[in-house]
């Protein structure tokens, strides 16, 4: 399984950061659970439960930190 | 859908450095329950979950961390 | 509303810089909720909550983080 | 009521730079909940809340990593 | 036990800085229950509970910042 | 108490570091709750309760961050 797509931190964009970002968590959480569930229950709990929604932004919002520090913040 | 409005992480002000904070905040929720359903849920639990409102701070101070340092701290 | 009280980090001590960041948490729940019921309920959160005075508390420490990187730690 | 004790984020060492953190902390908790109570619940919790007290050391910990970047970690 | 392998934050590639910060999360978790439960209880948790991913997923996010940042994120 | 062991924050290696992480964390605990039930409440924890676990390896993990930025990254 591949963690970091393409083996880099370099993005061309804060919106390909972004979805760097994204990327990174969701890859954690399938390398920690992974079975044919995983994607099933990540998304049930998503579906009922805000706070789940809450918490993987913030993971998202650290992932991203690291992400826009590797390219410079794009300045 | 745009995960990072006008795709940069420059503001002018920490006023609009906040405000994007808050973006980033959302549009990942967005991008994680893309239904119509996502904004009414979210809402929900606000209106009746204190616990909520200081998780989704807790986002939002994290997103500023770095819009803040993207702009060297408007010094 | 104002997000950023004066539309600046800069603080001259760390007292003030600590009474920035507090501010900065609470205007980011107040746009999260921004309707009349809202000081009412994370009053009465506290009021009856440690967890979410503990947790409040991390909000402010992360605020904090950045306004002291801004004012370069008062050095 | 002050926040930061001293005005100051300069410390000698790294255990006063730790008894800070802590200071930080809870001088937090109080400017959010300043009523008679407050030490009283934040007590009450922790004295059967081991989850209290993670989360509290991790507010600790956070106040920690920025008087260490101020005090440029004692090198 | 080992709580770093190698004993090195050093990583040739953003794919094996993501593998150490998955191996310091879970080694910590090992030190900190170090019974031969331990492995039982933490793949219990993930196998019904998508808080615990997220959360781990976090922590993850955490430790890969570090480690980023030791590598100088290969630039 | 001694919140920092030997009042430094240098390390001769990543993983003296992460120990030091581990003691820092546990230090701050003992702080919060100083009574002789501390140690068991923390440790009963542990043994039901995965969450802990979970929540204790990120204020490692924020531990070790400041740590390990001390120490330069051991480069």
């Amino acid at each position: 399984m591949e963690l970091v797509p393409n083996n880099s931190l370099k993005c061309a964009t804060p919106e390909e950061g972004r979805q760097l970002a994204i990327q990174l968590a969701l890859q954690t959480a399938f390398a920690i659970q992974p079975d044919d569930q995983a994607e099933h229950i990540i998304r049930d709990a998503y579906a009922n439960n805000p706070d789940g929604i809450i918490a993987a932004s913030h993971v998202v919002a650290t992932e991203f930190a690291t992400v826009a520090a590797a390219n410079n913040y794009w300045r």
